[in-house]
C-alpha cells in the first residue's frame, strides 16, 4: 500500500522536506511507499487527513527561534479528530536566493513571515534598506525571481535547485541550530509512545488554576516539556493550554496523572501517544 | 511639552488607531499634545523609545483571536531598558476594501497575517476561491486597490476613508468580541500600578520548574492573568516564560512573591507596573 502524505506546499517547502524525509523514513523501516500531496495552508493540510483524503499529515508545530505554529495547535483543537503518531526534528537553514551579481543591487526580499524573522540579525547587517515581504511560504515568490533581478527570496538550498535559481548566500539564519519540530498525525489512535500531548481549557480564570495541573505532573515525577497557551477565542484573558510530556499512557502513574487533570480541567483532550522518530537523514534530534 | 509616540505605521493601521486613543487619552487627562511617529516594524517601534528617538511607543502584545504578538515580546526581553507605563485593549472591526463592483469579482485578498486570520471563517464562505496574501500591515496593500479591481483588502473603515476607497462588507471579524491589547512604553522607570509583566528564563528544564513559580504567586493569593512561553532561541525545549501579574509592587506581599520567584529563575525581568487606561474613545476594557 502507497501511503499519502499531505503537507504544506508548494515543491522546496520546509514541510516538504520533512514529509520527504519521513517517506524514506517509512520505505527504509518499515517498507513502504509514499506519495507526497501538497496543500495551500497548514489548516487545509490538517483537513485533509482528519477528512480521510490522505492517510497522513506531517505539519510544523515548534521552531527553535520562532515558537508555536500557531495554526497547527489552533486547527488541532478545532479538528478534535486527529491523534499524533510521531513527531520528527529537523534542522533549517536558510539560503538568500536571487539573481542579482551581486547583494548591494538586491531591493527586497520574500519569504514566510517566520523565515524573514529567523534571518533578522543577517538581513539588517547585509541588506539594512531592502524591502522585507512576507509571503505564504518560502518558496512562493521563487518563480518571479528570473523577472526581477532586485528581487531575493529566502528558501532552502533545495527550493533554489528545484527552481533552478542562484544562491547568494547560505546559511544565513542567526542561529545555526535552528530547528523545527513536526508532528506526523492521522485519524488511527496512538497509545504506545514515550511522548503525549494533549490540550485543556481552565472552568476559571488562570491564577490557581494553573498550579493545580503542574502539580498533578510534578509530583508523579512526569516531565513537562513544553507549556503554550494560546486564546480560546473568546475574550482576553480566556486561555487554551497546550502541554507535552514525556510520559507512557501505558504507565499507572501517568492514568492517574491523566485523571487528575480531568478534575481541573473544562475540556481535556489528548491528542496521542508518539515516539520521536530517529534516523531521519540529515536531522539532529532534540526535544526539550 | 508636546509627547511623541512611536507606532507601527503607515497610517491606518489598527497600531496608529491605538496611538490616536492613547494622544487623545494624555490631551484629556492630562493636558499634554502629542505627535505620532509611524515606523516599518514593531521592532523598530520600539528601539525608537529605548534609544529615546521618542518619548513613548505603543505596541500590540495580545490578541484575543490570534494570541500574543511574538515580535513584541521577544524585542522587549532583548531591549531589557523599556518600562511599561500603561496598557489599554482596543476593539478591533475589520472591513473587506475593494473597487471591485461586487464580491464575486475579487480574486485576491491582501492584509495582515492576523488580520487574514481574524477574518478566516468569513473568507472561507464570502471568498473562498480568492487567494489570500500577507502583507506587513493592514494598510500596506491599499494603495494598490484602485488600479486593480480584483484585488482587495483586510483593513479598518478608518483606513478606507483615509485612502478614499470603498468598503464592501463590515464588520467582517469571525468573533465580534475581537480586541488587542497594547503597550505603552518608555524608559521611565514604572513602580505604581495594578498590573505587573515580567519574564524569566529557568534554570533547568521546565517540569517541577515551573510549578515552584506559579506557587510562590498562587500561595500568596496574587492572580496570574496570563503566563507565555516563548523560545529562549537556543535550543528546542528552552524556554522564556512572560507572566502577567494582578498585583502591587508597593506591597510587602507582592515584595516577597518576587523575592522567592528570583530565588527559582536564571533571569528575571521586571517590565514595569502599570494601570490600564480606562475612558479612551470606543474601547471596551477586558483584561484577563
Amino acid at each position: 500500500m502507497t501511503i499519502s502524505i499531505a503537507h504544506l506546499g508548494p515543491a522546496g517547502t520546509n514541510a516538504e522536506s520533512a514529509a520527504l524525509a519521513y517517506a524514506n523514513w517509512l520505505q527504509e523501516n518499515q517498507q513502504k511507499s509514499a506519495i507526497l500531496c501538497a496543500y495551500p495552508s497548514i489548516a487545509q493540510t490538517l483537513k485533509a487527513a482528519a477528512q480521510g483524503e490522505t492517510h497522513l499529515a506531517i505539519v510544523p508545530v515548534e521552531n527553535s527561534i520562532e515558537g508555536s505554529v500557531a495554526m497547527t495547535l489552533d486547527t488541532f483543537w478545532q479538528l478534535d479528530r486527529l491523534q499524533i503518531q510521531q513527531a520528527l526534528v529537523l534542522p533549517i537553514a536558510h539560503a538568500l536566493i536571487s539573481c542579482a551579481s551581486e547583494l548591494t543591487k538586491i531591493k527586497s526580499v520574500y519569504s514566510h513571515p517566520q523565515a524573514l524573522a529567523q534571518c533578522q540579525g543577517w538581513l539588517e547587517k547585509f541588506l539594512p534598506l531592502a524591502q522585507l515581504i512576507p509571503a505564504n511560504s518560502t518558496t512562493e515568490a521563487l518563480e518571479h525571481l528570473s523577472s526581477d533581478e532586485t528581487a531575493s527570496a529566502i528558501a532552502s538550498e533545495r527550493a533554489a535547485e528545484l527552481y533552478n535559481l542562484p544562491v547568494l548566500a547560505h546559511p544565513i539564519n542567526d542561529r545555526p541550530d535552528n530547528c523545527t519540530r513536526f508532528w506526523v498525525v492521522s485519524l488511527q489512535p496512538s497509545v504506545t509512545g514515550k511522548y503525549i500531548s494533549l490540550a485543556f481549557s481552565v472552568p476559571a480564570n488562570v491564577p490557581g488554576a494553573l498550579v493545580k495541573p503542574l502539580q498533578a505532573l510534578a509530583k508523579r515525577g512526569i516531565n513537562l516539556s513544553r507549556i503554550e497557551s494560546r486564546p480560546a477565542k473568546k475574550s482576553l484573558g480566556d486561555y487554551l493550554f497546550f502541554f507535552d510530556l514525556e510520559a507512557d499512557l501505558r504507565e499507572v502513574s501517568t492514568q492517574e496523572a491523566l485523571d487528575e487533570l480531568k478534575g481541573y480541567t473544562q475540556i481535556l483532550k489528548i491528542f496521542g501517544s508518539y515516539t520521536l522518530v530517529s534516523g531521519v537523514a540529515e536531522s539532529r534530534y532534540e526535544i526539550g
